[in-house]
């Protein structure tokens, strides 16, 4: 999920009029004809996207880019985020139907919690194929069920259509006090750089399905992913969080997005990022370097966030040790690696859809 | 779309506690097992996942089946709905980007007016096949935002992933005054029903387009949809609509399940449906009787209601003339259509995915 905007009570407009008035206006993409989605990356589809809000909007929008969109309606921010997952692109072989409908649900409360909000609940579109059992059916929606009660919302509505493939569109909506609202702007030079829980146990898990190591828990972490609800509002309430996203497409990537939205840099200490003993264990085994697994590969839908440094007892008393410090916010400037005492550029990349290869 | 239910501030929970919690209950569908989604319709499905809601929620649901969820927000509704479109089941040959784009926010925005709402905006996630020209991308969103506009809502954000076919899923989000809700329920005997504009032009629309007629104000009709927001708006405003929702499965469906909604039968009166003349030249040229257009196609999303009979005044002072009473609210029984003075059962069908033939 993407983008946020809002003001509230735009103009009614007649639809009759306001379709013809939009007519004169569909010629203007001929610079970028014939680029196809598999040479822009899921990254360019998403700018262009804001970039058609942007020119329509003006000014209204609050961090545009962020993982919900944020409705003022007065007392609160109304948080509302869709995110899609679709079987040929998101389902790896041997998931079961209960942890595919579990996951649609989990990736959209992640993005609720990323903004410091309490969950409401879930809407969820799903595209079916005609010879789908209808136990898978009952199936994805108990997971899908379950992940809402354990994040604390409802599943509030659906549609079901026929398609080709099983694909599932998630909405989830969330309230947070406007005051508490976190963004993955606001970072400052000086702020501390941390992490909830630990990186690389989904990547782990992944190698561990691929090549058949049967380490169970990375491959329970990649396939029933944990929205950190509880640890979202815990940063929401504190006051001293001054940016935050959740980590879907990997670490690294994920400090490339912060470091843009707020102006800054960063300086991560490899060291110091919480990394579990099956991490070590599976990459071993499957004979790839962990340091990919933990900093360029996604899943793990933890919580990445900058502080204040006076903040940092009173958030480890909300948190205990759920979270650790793993750098520091610089002055915008390069985004380093620091491991063994030397300093690093850290390479900008991550899990992507539509690029080729 | 097709479920509401809410209640406010349900507990979190453990996310690891609540899997397990789960674990033990996963068997119960072994007798529906084997049973395809192709045997059973869109309805059942939905019927399938209204039961597995019904199961967990208790007594908080206000409404259940009804075109979008409404949420407690304290002063008002929060009223939120989804609704996907793929290519090889909504897209009709010829269909322009824009169109699609259009459609999407069109039918989203239908449900939201069909609780009485005011648009706050759409969030929409689509799943885009590799090989598709970035232009293809920009005129989806240029008619999603043409259509946000026109229906006073926002475009607040989205998701891209890749897909083998194109899908977008949308979901809209508005607000209405706790006591302005529109239902599905409500209907009682005595009351009028009505319709708002003409029936049977995107069906019309639909002929034109395989046969090749070309006619254009039935095409458009088919392949822009135009979301009644106004006239919901003003439904809602008035007090003394009883029950509504939108058309988009055909007349006689609808009217069935409004039916079964309120506990009511209704007598149709086919004579007084407005249909434009359009219809009847698509109709006569395609070789179709006219009468399978008006009543068994959906496409219009004309909003359908019931009203007090006191209230009809005034309703035309804020509608004028763009709704028709068209039949009658009568005790529980066998809905019926009334033509040439002649009274017969009202068949139920219309438009359903999933089932074969």
């Amino acid at each position: 999920m993407l983008i946020l905007s809002v003001c509230q009570n735009p103009p009614l407009s007649d639809v009759d009029t306001c379709r013809k008035s939009k007519e004169y206006n569909l010629g203007r993409c001929d610079s970028i004809r014939m680029t196809k989605l598999s040479d822009m990356g899921e990254k360019e589809a998403v700018r262009r996207i804001l970039a058609e809000i942007a020119e329509k909007e003006g000014s209204n929008a609050i961090g545009p880019g962020d993982d919900a969109a944020a409705v003022d309606m007065g007392f609160v921010y109304l948080v509302a985020t869709t995110d899609l997952i679709a079987q040929s692109t998101h389902v790896l072989p041997g998931m079961a139907d209960w942890q595919i409908g579990w996951t649609v649900a989990a990736v959209n409360f992640s993005d609720v919690a990323a903004m410091g909000a309490k969950p409401i609940g879930l809407l969820v579109s799903m595209g079916l194929p005609k010879d789908m059992p209808s136990e898978r059916l009952d199936e994805i929606i108990r997971g899908i069920l379950d992940c809402c009660e354990c994040a604390g919302g409802e599943m509030l509505g659906g549609d079901t259509k026929e398609s080709p493939e099983l694909s599932l569109s998630g909405t989830a909506l969330g309230t947070v006090a406007k005051k508490g609202i976190l963004l993955r702007k606001g970072a400052k030079k000086g702020d501390l750089l941390a992490v909830t829980g630990s990186l690389g146990l989904a990547a782990a898990g992944y190698h561990s399905i691929k090549k058949g190591l049967g380490d169970k828990k990375a491959e329970k972490a990649l396939l029933e992913p944990k929205p950190r609800v509880k640890e979202g509002m815990a940063l929401s309430s504190s006051g001293v969080v001054t940016s935050c996203m959740d980590i879907s497409d990997g670490l690294a990537s994920s400090i490339y997005t912060l470091a843009e939205a707020s102006g800054v840099s960063f300086d991560l200490d490899y060291e110091a990022i919480p990394v579990e003993n099956d991490v070590i264990k599976v990459a071993g085994k499957a004979g790839v370097d962990p340091k990919e697994l933990v900093l360029y590969y996604g899943g793990d839908y933890q919580l990445l966030f900058t502080l204040k440094p006076k903040g940092l007892g009173l958030l480890s008393s909300l948190l205990g040790n759920s979270f650790t410090v793993i750098g520091e916010v610089k002055a915008a400037g390069e985004n380093t690696l620091i491991e063994g005492g030397r300093k690093k550029m850290l390479e900008n990349r991550g899990y992507e859809h539509f690029r080729r290869g």
